[in-house]
């Protein structure tokens, strides 16, 4: 096995069972290090079935370039472009709207969208200030954190998680102006829990599952987490307080409460915590410094701006005996068309299905299967003055409520900075469906509306501006993600492509909605189509 | 009450029972936010003791501007000077060591320490690497916030808790090479505790405690919390991935587990996670940009470079009919006295008992109730490469672990550079005393010894250069903080100040060993030395 027949397409599952055939598991973990696939200590992500084409593929084996159209210029379609040109591919992609990014859409001052009602959006945003449209956040495991380090994008805390954000529940009885803390609801739900499973391990509730080793150590973890004394919740100083505590005498003013152990569970404030603990959600989690679309400026640049085309919807997909035949129509121009050897088509399920294709019936039942986006929506909301940090001492993080704005959020940049931008919502299925159907205007006023319940009049008079977004309603684009049923056998079928044709998209990972689904089923493409031209 | 006798003095406490007595809440609060002291909304943090001192105070009485010698460059001195320098008054401070921010003390490229020992240490790090030597955190409410605002100080989120970062217990259990990161022994722990509570209200153990309703709002949070299916805990998605899902059929690596419950109860992880809903602790907290005492230049920097003497030890503060007299003696100079209206002190108790004061009996005592620091050390460990992000996909956060590192912390800035600095120990207390009492050099390979077990061999061989502190080895510090009785009669004395002498600092203040704390201090010595001038 040397370097060449990797290089030649043989699979890494294959090399590490040749390497871990008749060695140890450190030799194999080494050897995956040497070919670039996994580091080496243990507790670490595990490889992932990823061998990148490599840069001397054509010019070692003499084969010619192979030219390939990518429809698409979302993460799916510039990381398709990105890996094949590095690999000596020549490369064209087709993006139907005005810019590059997809659903990573940042707005600052100046930007305008054009709804598929013809309703026109321009952002008056000061300088410095913008807002993350869609995808907002990255997990450190993503394949995303590597792409940014990759390409030199400088990122930064994204604050999914506050302790200090508010959670405000209409339903279950929060009233107007008084919204609960993170830290003051979890240590009520955390306190009264604890203390409950304590007093039925102290009763002996649970001898048939405790040893007594067992129950001590229970008991040590639940009064160190429930601030237990005497095995009793009784509020505490990780509530928060209503005046911290400073110096001198100033022992800190305590919040009113706790409320009872019935009231507390009533609140179900505690169905909130969940998220914090979720594998795609915990905290720490990242952005890129400035919007989330600087990766795609940065995607784009390596590519060449020169084979990304803007504006320019694709409305044909043909395979033909040689390749395949790409027919797009610039906006203020003719229709062209564009021969190639392969393409990668990275759009919306549901778009495609109304192309020109010759991919058959099966392909176009495939993407049946989730051809029609889930709506979601946000409104960027520009404040003259950060009164949620310097009134509210909430310094980023996510707000919830059950009211239909669902998650409010703070900004995870420009803290302390004289005016910042708030998410006013962001919300999906029937929620964002009502947001939609309203204006511009009359989202922004409902929006500010029910926001003002939770922060009071400076949600409402220190606003500048705003802009909002219902994705089901983006040309191009038609909804905020879609999920495959990834057991079908038609879910397979797109694996496999079609002729010349393959497909991309985070719809067609594990993990739709999620930069790193797109990329990796981008890398897949990648390489089932490298694949194929070095085994011909 | 006009605003003239507010700033003359009248207390915050007498202006608000005047206007609360007659009036609603809401009145009241508006009138905090007219004098400074609130914000307006609920559930926002109250007032605090606090009126500045006016800048006009001078100019309109026609008193005499006053000069005050303010002992110590950290935070409270510094924060004592600039408030007082802001009211017109004349402000020296005076340092004993060659640089500003006392405990707050950042080290980078070149900096030398050299211990109450002897021992020098001389820091080679790369352009940009920095190590916070000593504070390292700040919480959302605390004023240090305030004060960032106020100076223009740029910060970003300092990253106190990652569900990536690991858990490492030798005493119980855990082996070399096999950490557990945060969420997958949360997933664990929660799951566990949340199947047993699930059981308990199922069999009616707590039935005295729950109505049927509480039970079934508890069995949802539990549900939820604990990833329970059927009432049972059996791991999941929570826990994390050997490899995560990525697209097409790669589902995820399941990691091995979870063990039993006896097994995770006796990991005794559980103890860590108390640590993240703690009032000082909680996420989100903050940075200065480019390390801790970026604060302190800001500050010197307002006071003016001019009005601050470094290598300035002081030897005497001695109280005279006119005001001070206080003693200090340059490095490589001969002593010098200055005289001043008043003193502001703000340096570790156990010094001030070795200098020649006409203090009297009563404050010698005060003093002495935290005349000793504790102890407490860190060393910063430069790596070639950012081997914790890449290999191990932790972006921040910290490790723990009860081997006698204590806290290992993976750096809040710098992300996807080249290079980077961990904190390869944080530790107090015996652990502390462990380390101090080694050679530099000693230190580190005993660090490194025992984080190899943990991380792997990259711990050692990427390692570039170390630069560790003792806390109670620094000269004119001698420990890394103590705690005052504040409900003792002598620690009353001490705010009462003798003759024309204050004090301030951190360990007069409820939250010893924060900023917030000296500063509250610092505001409360400013608030008497004033109100006394004011009123005479």
């Amino acid at each position: 096995m040397n370097e060449q027949q990797i290089l030649d397409g043989v699979s890494r599952r294959s090399v590490l069972q040749a390497v871990g055939a008749s060695t140890s598991a450190g030799v194999m973990f080494a050897a995956m290090g040497a070919i670039g696939m996994a580091p080496t200590a243990a507790g670490q992500p595990g490889a992932q079935a990823w061998v990148p084409p490599g840069r001397s593929d054509f010019n070692l084996t003499g084969r010619a370039k192979k030219k390939v159209v990518v429809v698409g210029g979302g993460p799916a379609g510039l990381a398709t472009a990105y890996e094949l040109q590095k690999a000596g591919y020549k490369v064209t992609v087709l993006e139907a709207r005005h810019r590059v990014g997809g659903r990573t859409l940042t707005i600052r001052d100046g930007d305008s969208e054009t709804d598929l009602d013809g309703v026109k959006q321009t952002a008056r945003f000061d300088k410095g200030i913008y807002m993350n449209a869609g995808a907002g956040r990255i997990a450190q495991w993503m394949v995303t954190m590597d792409y940014m380090r990759e390409l030199g994008v400088p990122y930064e805390v994204f604050t999914n998680a506050n302790a200090d954000a508010y959670l405000y529940n209409e339903k279950t009885g929060s009233t107007p102006g008084n919204p609960t803390r993170y830290r003051t609801a979890k240590a009520d739900v955390f306190g009264y829990t604890s203390e409950l499973l304590h007093l039925a391990t102290d009763q002996g509730a649970l001898d048939a599952q405790l040893t007594a080793e067992d129950k001590e150590n229970l008991r040590a973890f639940l009064r160190s987490w429930g601030s237990l004394s005497g095995g009793k919740y009784s509020g505490g100083s990780n509530r928060g307080y209503s005046t911290y505590p400073s110096a001198w005498n100033e022992h800190g003013t305590a919040l009113p409460g706790p409320g009872s152990m019935s009231s507390v569970l009533a609140s179900k404030f505690g169905s909130y915590f969940s998220f914090e603990v979720n594998w795609e959600q915990a905290m720490l989690m990242f952005q890129p410094v400035g919007g989330m679309d600087t990766i795609y400026q940065y995607f784009a640049k390596q590519v060449g701006w020169e084979n990304v085309l803007l504006n320019s919807p694709v409305s044909g997909v043909k395979n033909t005996p040689k390749g395949v035949t790409v027919t797009y129509s610039p906006t203020n121009g003719r229709p062209k068309q564009i021969d190639a050897d392969f393409a990668v088509v990275c759009a919306p399920a549901g778009l495609m299905r109304r192309w020109d294709t010759n991919w058959g019936s099966e392909i176009d039942a495939a993407l049946g299967e989730f051809a029609v986006g889930s709506p979601a929506g946000k409104i960027g909301l520009q404040y003259r003055s950060r009164w949620w940090e310097t009134d509210h001492r909430i310094y980023g993080g996510i707000t919830e409520t059950d009211m239909d704005l669902a998650h409010v959020w703070h900004p995870s940049y420009g803290y302390g900075a004289k005016k910042g931008l708030m998410v006013g919502y962001y919300n999906t299925g029937a929620n964002a469906r009502t947001y939609a159907d309203l204006s511009p205007k009359q989202r922004q006023a409902r929006a500010v509306a029910l926001g003002e319940k939770i922060f009071g009049p400076k949600y409402r008079t220190e606003l500048e501006s705003s802009f909002s977004i219902a994705w089901h309603k983006v040309p191009y684009i038609e909804g905020a993600w879609a999920y495959p049923n990834t057991s079908s056998a038609r879910f397979k079928k797109l694996q496999q492509g079609v002729g010349n044709t393959y497909f991309a998209g985070d719809w067609m990972s594990e993990i739709s909605a999620w930069q790193h689904g797109a990329f990796w089923a981008a890398r897949y493409s990648v390489q089932a189509l490298h694949q194929r031209v070095m085994s011909t």
